[in-house]
């Protein structure tokens, strides 16, 4: 089957990188949509300008609606951002009966409905996954995972700028002002940062999701917004002392009055998990009357986490494309005749870290015996630990974690440990990940 | 558009659930599928057991094969459980051309390759998003949500009754066998609870994170899988004094010899936010090449938790059954013609506990004239805080957390306390959620 053809509207850092993921996993993705997506045509305002992407095979032109109008163009993927002219575009395209994929919360948030409604009468779709939180796919979750639920309330911690600097000021004492700067010198913050520090873009993505969550129209100009300019390095520590710490969170809520709207700082307990999300990460927090408190966390911005929220959308629109209709989505992700057969690997050869305890004979030269049989199996220790258990029968306690080793490697050290005279109970052997 | 009509096999808890949910949120579910979903018809092995739901409009018996045969039923929900009959009773379903939502994750794990097969020679949809991690998304999430990525690895807390074992022995310093007892006393750990301490339960459901994020067969057989039934008091202690955490982890990474897949114990680094999910709560730690590291929580057993996402799975078929083609997910959740029109609060009548800060005069009587203002108010003191700031200018910072009260309550209050002469800076006002 010829790939689906597509094309872009904007190639920033989140054009440029549709592009590199959709080259890079073009196999995994042609495989798991039924057929391959080709970027076939693009419009960028300079095209001189040196970008981080392959573009050999796109054709470029400076004017967006040159792309929609292009015949050759199936689905639309508009990355321009800001309300003008992506509401006209989009609106084209749609006019056009063209699916569209778009990663602009201003243009959802205050023109969602109308365009919704303009998709609705062409029967296309228009899919905005990247428009909330970046990589994670929060639209997803809520509007299909969690569909039997009557949805309590969602907190989500949905500006990445805003999350770092909370972060950096907490951590390291600094003032806001201070952070800022280093913010826009480390590229995470705009050079006007209004809309991330005031909480605008904060308040146009809480607007869509309480809108998927309680199945309300879109509305921008109902949510309370309240930005974290004015937060001290004071307040951070004695709300750290009170055992919270603060975050800039948006809120909806279901109320027997009505639904509350509302992006400001907040005071959260600190062992909250959402509590512990840091930096530029993002995370939503769902409460659903059947499945309870849900969290969903990752990158909420980039060039690659945007894009892999795109890319999404772009798998479902070829899926609904393609697939027979009651059977779109294969049922192990990927189209049965595409299943692959690499290895499993045998446990011996895989490779992990480990924590070992022992139980020796408290004498001299008792670790330099273990240390040599761990040597002679190429592995190292990242850290040891000694303690006297029994000062009477004269045992001690030795824990070592080692460096990364292959498992037959390890079972051979620890077969040889066990033989030594000094060593006198079963080596304790657990594994170690470091998840990075 | 009347109702689809729905088949359960198995009236257990989850059985019970599922119908509570599909009852409780009919309306919701309703607006969000296009349709009603009706359950018609359920088997139960023993038909005059009390139960925890209403069955007055169920066909009941005690065959489940009449369930599957019954020309009325469009959707077969299997809730039996282990391999047999299920097997059987999941490929009649499959034969008679109905779409079957299972919970069962032995059953996929072991005979997924099989069904699924059957499935797509029939046309037909077989959904288990309940069969790994409870009522969290994670199929979906990794199968469409991630469906950009190259998925690099997996990591998972994907037995609540393991992770609770453990999180208890770490927070209380017991031993194994006595937390399991409180465990099967509590109903967290079945009499014989081999499956879940063992890591068979962890190891059913990575075979098919495994699968749906690698693209490859279903390969339960060459799961590693190790229990935590050896894990000691000591170890907890030694690997939290080393900055640990000990969980029982599903893993599994694409390397370039082959696929690694094991359950076994595994020391965390304790500032992870995996290492941080306790008690029955199961997460999952997905990383892709694009998106990053991204993480989903929530409950991971249970009636309700479980039948949130059997409903979204049915959902999900209704929709197919359903809608348009080309647009089977309405844009914002709910049908165009079933948005709601819940009026939002004005933030006035928004109730949250606040953080606030003064900073005053340090005289007497300043604290008991800002608590007759808040009294007046109707607004409670959670804790109070008093720091003298300045000794030479004999002032002090006042923190008080307040319980929840209304927000136009608090702005009143705090115009009035601005108003007093002891009071000498703006009064810092930040919201505060427990997020329960």
């Amino acid at each position: 089957m010829k790939p689906v053809k597509v094309g872009l509207l904007g190639l920033g850092t989140v054009g440029c990188g549709t592009i590199n993921v959709l080259t890079r996993n073009g196999d995994e993705i042609a495989r798991r949509a039924g057929r391959g997506i080709q970027v076939v045509a693009a419009s960028a305002r300079d095209l001189k300008r040196p970008r981080n992407c392959d573009l050999s095979a796109v054709r470029l032109c400076t004017d967006p609606f040159e792309v929609v109008n292009d015949p050759d163009v199936e689905i639309v993927v508009e990355l321009i951002g800001g309300t003008k002219p992506a509401r006209e575009l989009v609106l084209a395209a749609i006019g056009q009966g063209k699916h569209v994929v778009t990663a602009n919360k201003a243009l959802i948030a205050l023109h969602g409905n109308e365009i919704f409604t303009a998709a609705q009468e062409k029967g296309v779709t228009v899919a905005f996954e990247a428009a909330v939180a970046g990589g994670i796919p929060i639209i997803k979750a809520i509007r299909e995972g969690l569909s039997g639920n009557r949805i309590l309330w969602l907190a989500g911690i949905i500006n990445g700028t805003g999350n770092f600097i909370l972060t950096e000021m907490r951590d390291k004492g600094r003032e806001f002002a201070d952070v800022l700067a280093e913010a826009q010198r480390l590229g995470y913050a705009e050079a006007d940062p209004t809309f991330d520090v005031e909480g605008i873009d904060a308040a146009h993505k809480l607007t869509i999701l309480a809108s998927i969550a309680f199945g309300i129209p879109l509305q921008f100009d109902k949510v309370y917004t309240e930005g974290i300019t004015r937060i001290t390095r004071e307040d951070v520590g004695y709300a750290a002392e009170l055992g919270y710490r603060i975050k800039h969170l948006g809120v909806a809520r279901r109320t027997e009055q009505g639904i509350e709207l509302r992006v400001h700082p907040t005071l959260i307990p600190q062992r909250r998990l959402i509590a512990n999300v840091d930096g530029v990460m993002n995370a939503v927090l769902v409460k659903g009357d059947a499945v309870g408190p849900t969290l969903y966390y990752g990158a909420g911005a980039g060039a690659d986490p945007t894009a892999s929220a795109v890319v999404a959308d772009l798998v479902d629109v070829v899926r609904a494309l393609t697939s027979d209709p009651e059977n779109r989505v294969p049922h192990l992700a990927f189209q049965a005749d595409a299943l692959s057969d690499i290895p499993v690997l045998p446990m011996d050869e895989v490779q992990t870290a480990f924590y070992l305890r022992l139980r020796v004979q408290d004498k001299p030269g008792v670790l330099a015996d273990i240390t040599r049989i761990l040597g002679d199996q190429h592995i190292s220790l990242e850290a040891v630990l000694q303690r006297e258990t029994d000062e009477d029968a004269a045992e001690a306690s030795i824990i070592l974690l080692t460096h990364k080793v292959r498992e037959g490697n390890m079972s051979k050290a620890i077969s040889a440990i066990q033989q030594l005279e000094t060593v006198i109970a079963p080596v304790i052997r657990i594994r170690l990940e470091s998840l990075k």
